[in-house]
């Protein structure tokens, strides 16, 4: 059978631009005359479309847009349309909706098939708006009989859940016994490092145990913290790629999945992967939000000059404003390193000393902190200084700001409420600091762009006399270890220090991890690229004691 | 059967703490003798417990602690123990955990019944967590048949859901068909205005059906966001009121219910219930997250006002902080009426003026902002400039800062973010414009607490020469309507139009409440008292594009 793969990038909500886009491809892959378009899980309104779900009116334009598209149909007589849109049940009682994959074809609904396994963890809710389908079953189309399923439908393979399976019923072993003779899934499985070549593997199996072709359609772009990877594939009955998409990017492309496939799949590099996401990460929250351009604090350290390439990267130098803001405290190479990073980038820079502000506010609060010693307080004030005068920058000129603070920190409350946190949009949010590191050898790879100076000094806030990041924290070689085993691997620190870390150092992370709860609950919204970001996927209590 | 209803307040995570005001009550309340003791849902760990239930260690602990109250109840052999914890449900597929009611009695578990209906919308996540029960069965206990459920097993009435029941099965019904005598309901059920009344027509409603005497022990306290005002009640068989409960406290007490209801109901009145709510969510959240003093900026409005008293009715006068900070738009009647109002509540007041740092910032952007007008930018630097101040006494005494902004200003954006939005807490951020004066008025119902000035003067940001909100947003009444109708009755803005509602403002607000999605994304945690507030239980998408 002659597929179109429509790896798409749709606009949560934009129902009418998401159509216009389906019908776009239509028209033009119609030359390849394709029996099947096939476009992503819910292409229809984007992925995830959260609460919208549950408007009225919301679900009342996805009929009507899908009736339109019964028209075109008829437009293209040979070609059947399958794409994803929440379908309302018809029933009273239950959730009102399915998640559902539909086939249009010659001005009708030829078939649908609901989604059975609801994903409700991490940063997935699907049982708070859908109903799961009670049966499963294939569709005669053509001269195939289609196993249509779900994204999260193909991902009940006991090999992936060592632990425990989070489903009794595998969809794709009912397809594949009511004699399917090519699989189909539509996904929106968003981008974590890593996450790729476990999606290979699962779809490999079931070919291997099923020995039937897998098309797997996956919805690219960035929604919120949430980035799509794309990476559809098509594999033959023996295992064999037919074809496997790009990353990060639309692409649309006619295949047979009668042929044999030919082409070596090998994973994207895991830094590099990284580094594209975050790229696609800034350009669609901007591009769907209305930005598009952006101002970010330049602060002489890592965390900043890798923010303010990757912004490149995603929107092009002349959109991208950096201002080295400095203090008291600022060592002379901060505003030097930060200027030859623009300059190597080509981005506007600004020098905006903030020590006359800072000191207006030491003069204003002078009689109330009277015999107090300075502390921390002192530090935020100079942190929060900074954040204003971007948010100033983003008011009067319409710039968004990035905050550039980096995973590590964000976990263990290294970091400033309205100060460095402050901003649209976390780049780093999700990227631990050895992670930083390695992305910024990426960005050097062939010419030095961020400059030398910056990749070696030790990590400062320089919010205080000769501060370094290791007067407060473990070295960031071991932070990362623990934070990837307690906050990804949802070990216990029990469990750590069996690993072979400190015992003090373990607990000193979990508690501090624990503790910052509250800030990470007024961070801005951050880009996910590991199995498990703070923000939405990871829902912990504030008002709470305990101690892991 | 003689019962004590336990309505504690739990702290979240606590188990041992928990355990301890268990084994308290336990031994207090069997000089009366009763046949059983019942604690609310989940009062082991906590409602909600979040993902905490996620951690083994978290569910280890709970078995632990389980098995010493086995120990415990050997030396109360007369009394039985019920009470909500998870249960593993030992099963390798599916979720691994039971929302459980667990009846202990002389040294081990007699019965257990688990949760058939696991609310999963609104601020409920419970599909994230747990698998429903299986099964649902009457208990025999001494001399009753008990039917026990917990919390949303009761909520299945088809009166209470006019356009959609949730659930196909009822629990209730099933214990009443399986001859229960006696209906327990144990609950985290959380408050908003108006709650008690629905939730009490729904248990009377299952006793005129069923002719059984009902028991419902339901959580008290403040845990983040939720307030749960417990008011735990028995009715008997013909539906009148045994036992009720006082709101927003904790309270044990031992009842018979074998005898004849002789209390008169009456609902509490609902200006005060919010103020009771508003009390207990800020005197938990601080005594829940260590903190014992707040420190409030007071700008002559009535927010802060309002704020300020419902701090000294929650932690005391001695405990709170006011700081009134005038800037160069800061009327003369600001300074002289928060003062005024420190004084009537005996609060520490300070005015520490941001004329001085707004002007540094402005000199140190003139250079960058030279030529362009002044704009919302200076409004939000002076915003933020009192943001600072106020976290810099945060950081500085380890006050928590109260946060002041209402409901309607966040629903259509009008506060700035890391400004008047910064804070631990936010008090007032589901409670509307138009209820804020309502409940001004209840503190002034004995005396005027808060100065006549501040509650009849225009409301104003005071952020330029002139301003009132009047000059932004639609008059609050017209404003609290529209965003009733849109933000808690989910009505389309068709919909609100139809009711009289002038098109265009209707459509104002509506794009409004969606453009400040991203504010809100990093909104201090505030306290819920309406049945739909901003926060957890309202999931937008932020980089998407539609227009209700």
């Amino acid at each position: 059978m002659k597929i179109t793969i429509a790896q798409i990038n749709p606009i949560v909500g934009d129902i009418q631009g998401n159509l216009e886009k389906m019908v776009g491809i239509l028209s033009s892959t119609s030359k390849d005359k394709p029996d099947l378009v096939v476009f992503p899980e819910l292409s229809l309104v984007g992925y995830p479309p959260k609460d919208l779900l549950e408007r009225e009116w919301f679900i009342q334009k996805t009929k009507t847009s899908l009736q339109k598209l019964f028209k075109i149909s008829n437009d293209y007589p040979d070609i059947g349309i399958l794409l994803g849109a929440p379908l309302s049940t018809g029933k009273d009682t239950g959730k009102g909706l399915y998640n559902s994959a539909v086939l249009i074809y010659q001005g009708k609904i030829l078939a649908t098939q609901h989604k059975s396994l609801l994903p409700t963890y991490d940063v997935f809710d699907e049982s708070r708006y859908f109903a799961p389908a009670s049966e499963i079953h294939t569709i005669k189309f053509k001269d195939e009989i289609l196993g249509i399923s779900i994204c999260e439908d193909a991902w009940n393979d006991p090999e992936l859940w060592p632990k425990r399976k989070f489903y009794a019923f595998d969809p794709i072993a009912q397809l594949a016994k009511d004699k399917a003779t090519l699989m189909i899934n539509i996904s929106s499985s968003p981008f974590f490092m890593g996450k790729e070549e476990i999606r290979y593997k699962l779809i490999e199996n079931h070919v291997k145990k099923h020995k039937v072709p897998f098309v797997f359609v996956n919805q690219v772009g960035g929604n919120d913290e949430l980035i799509f990877d794309g990476r559809s594939l098509c594999l033959d009955k023996e295992g064999e790629s037919i074809a496997v998409f790009p990353c990060f990017k639309e692409h649309i492309q006619t295949i047979d999945t009668s042929v044999r496939g030919k082409i070596k799949y090998a994973p994207q590099d895991k830094v590099e992967s990284v580094y594209e996401a975050l790229v696609l990460g800034i350009y669609d929250y901007m591009r769907k939000s209305g930005f598009s351009k952006v101002v970010i604090g330049l602060s002489g350290g890592i965390d900043s000059a890798l923010t303010c390439c990757l912004a490149v990267s995603a929107i092009g130098k002349q959109n991208v404003l950096g201002i080295c803001m400095p203090s008291p405290y600022s060592s002379e190479g901060s505003i030097k390193d930060s200027k030859k990073l623009a300059q190597n980038l080509g981005v506007d820079f600004r020098v905006i000393p903030i020590s006359g502000i800072y000191h207006s506010y030491l003069e204003t609060l002078k009689t109330d902190f009277k015999g107090k010693l300075p502390d921390v307080t002192e530090e935020n004030i100079q942190a929060r200084i900074r954040g204003n005068i971007l948010m100033a920058f983003s008011n009067k000129l319409g710039h968004l700001v990035l905050s550039t603070g980096n995973k590590s920190e964000l976990a263990v409350g290294y970091c400033t409420l309205y100060g460095d946190m402050a901003g649209g949009l976390g780049v780093l949010t999700d990227v631990p600091k050895t992670l930083v590191y390695k992305l910024a050898d990426f960005v050097n790879r062939k010419s030095e762009i961020i400059p030398q100076e910056i990749v070696v000094k030790p990590p400062s806030a320089e919010l205080k006399p000769n501060q370094t990041d290791q007067d407060t924290l473990p070295p960031y070689d071991v932070l990362d270890q623990i934070l990837q085993c307690f906050v990804e691997e949802v070990k216990s620190p029990e469990e750590i220090v069996k690993l072979g870390f400190d015992r003090k150092m373990v607990q000193w992370v979990a508690n501090a991890v624990d503790r910052s709860e509250y800030k990470r609950k007024q961070a801005t919204l951050g880009l996910k690229v590991t199995s498990k970001a703070f923000g939405v996927g990871r829902r912990m209590p504030i008002a709470a004691k305990f101690e892991e």
